[in-house]
């Protein structure tokens, strides 16, 4: 990663029957459903839950693009451990990277970005909101010193 | 099926890898899915769309109740014809049962039901408003005298 | 619950924008895969993992038949609760019972149950192998004496 | 779009429940669906189905980067017509190129692209086979003079 954001474990999920295809492998559509959870549980640990904030401001945040590199397959049963970052937070959009790693060797698995937009309760584009904007900021602060788990 | 109601084939869909699972047959949750587009075909074939319906009167059908029950898998690039009948018609419930077989051969593969309550914009237990009451009776009416395709 | 088993807490899961639909509730099909969860977990749990039982052994336990009680709706980012139960061994068939509660208030939100069959690598009926049927049967035994929690 | 691939409407799909979210609108994942529709219907098209490819040579395709821009948005009962066009053919590798439009309005709710290597039967990066390659070449061929339904 070039990018200055780093990267923080904010989740593990197991992949289930349901996850995978008849290759045996993690449906590729699937891997948008672990970026969801790594970014809900990022703003979540930043203090700021996806659903207080939608419903306290009626802002949302609806995805404009999403890229996803497929590196290795997770496969049945494999726990994987998910990464996420806020690598850019413009005045009305934010812009996601994500690493999804499997456990316990840490192999890169995928990694890509969401491009997401802020619209109010009228569906017009609009500026992120102080709340949030703050405990965003917060997470794209000086990178900890200690590498993260599984990396 | 013992049940008067009788069955009409309503749409057809074609099993993508997304539906599948590492047994490469169709994940046993996706099934519920072709249930609801069964069910919504079915309505608008009764000329009762269920979005012009909900719409219009605020009322909705929430799933009380679903059972499934596999008989044979299908598989990746399987085209299966959907089947659907109102079994019963209550005052403020509606139950529906389905049939899933494959083509071209007509094997069933699934067969199942879904219990719905009515309910109104509140979220309170409705009676089934007179419009739509009238479109589904009328699906309940005699057979057809020819066999569905692929019975 | 008339069954004797003793349903137990198996696993936590947080509804993610992915699970829902735009009722704002939960997909009635994805609480099949809220039981795969459960399934996975509990087996896991009695030290024997799906995954090693199925490649050691080539048997697999497919679904004949699945049931889903819809009582109460849970939400986007509600967090839930997995109980599952093995509420019947046959030689060749296992039943297993579910029940989803939200927390932290512990209401029930669905419960319903799976009904498997043991087959071999070539695809026939068999009886479920010791090594499974010891593992499972050990789950049967006497209901622990306090509450599972969020009951 | 800059490519000279000559997009090709090759599907129309109707938005079920089971596709939206609580925004009431289709998840963004789901949209990845889509594109396996729009690809599998686009090779049947061609006259090769990806079933029988991978049956008979034992190659595969799997995707290695998916990108999805979201324009607008699909709704609960929107019929969309699936267009796709392979950009561009390498030795081992294919460029699928998506839109996604609503009916009968023909608006662009989605574009993007998958990318694909060809793997033979051991997992090795393979060259694209000459029956697939040939099937994919007459696609890439002169567009059709009349524009396509719904654009």
């Amino acid at each position: 990663m070039s990018n200055p954001a780093s990267l923080r474990e904010v989740a593990r999920v197991r992949v289930i029957y349901g996850d995978t295809d008849q290759m045996g492998m993690v449906y590729y559509g699937n891997y948008l459903r672990y970026f969801e959870i790594a970014r809900t549980e990022f703003l979540r640990q930043a203090g700021a839950t996806y659903r207080a904030f939608s419903e306290a401001s009626g802002h949302k945040l609806p995805v404009v693009e999403a890229c996803v590199r497929y590196r290795q397959s997770a496969r049945y049963d494999d726990e994987m451990a998910l990464f996420a970052a806020i690598a850019k937070l413009g005045g009305a959009s934010a812009r996601f990277e994500y690493e999804i790693r499997r456990l316990p060797d840490g192999a890169l698995l995928v990694d890509g970005h969401t491009l997401h937009a802020c619209i109010d309760a009228a569906g017009k584009v609009s500026r992120i909101p102080r709340s949030l904007r703050d405990a965003l900021s917060a997470t794209a602060a000086p990178p900890p010193p200690a590498p993260a788990p599984g990396r």
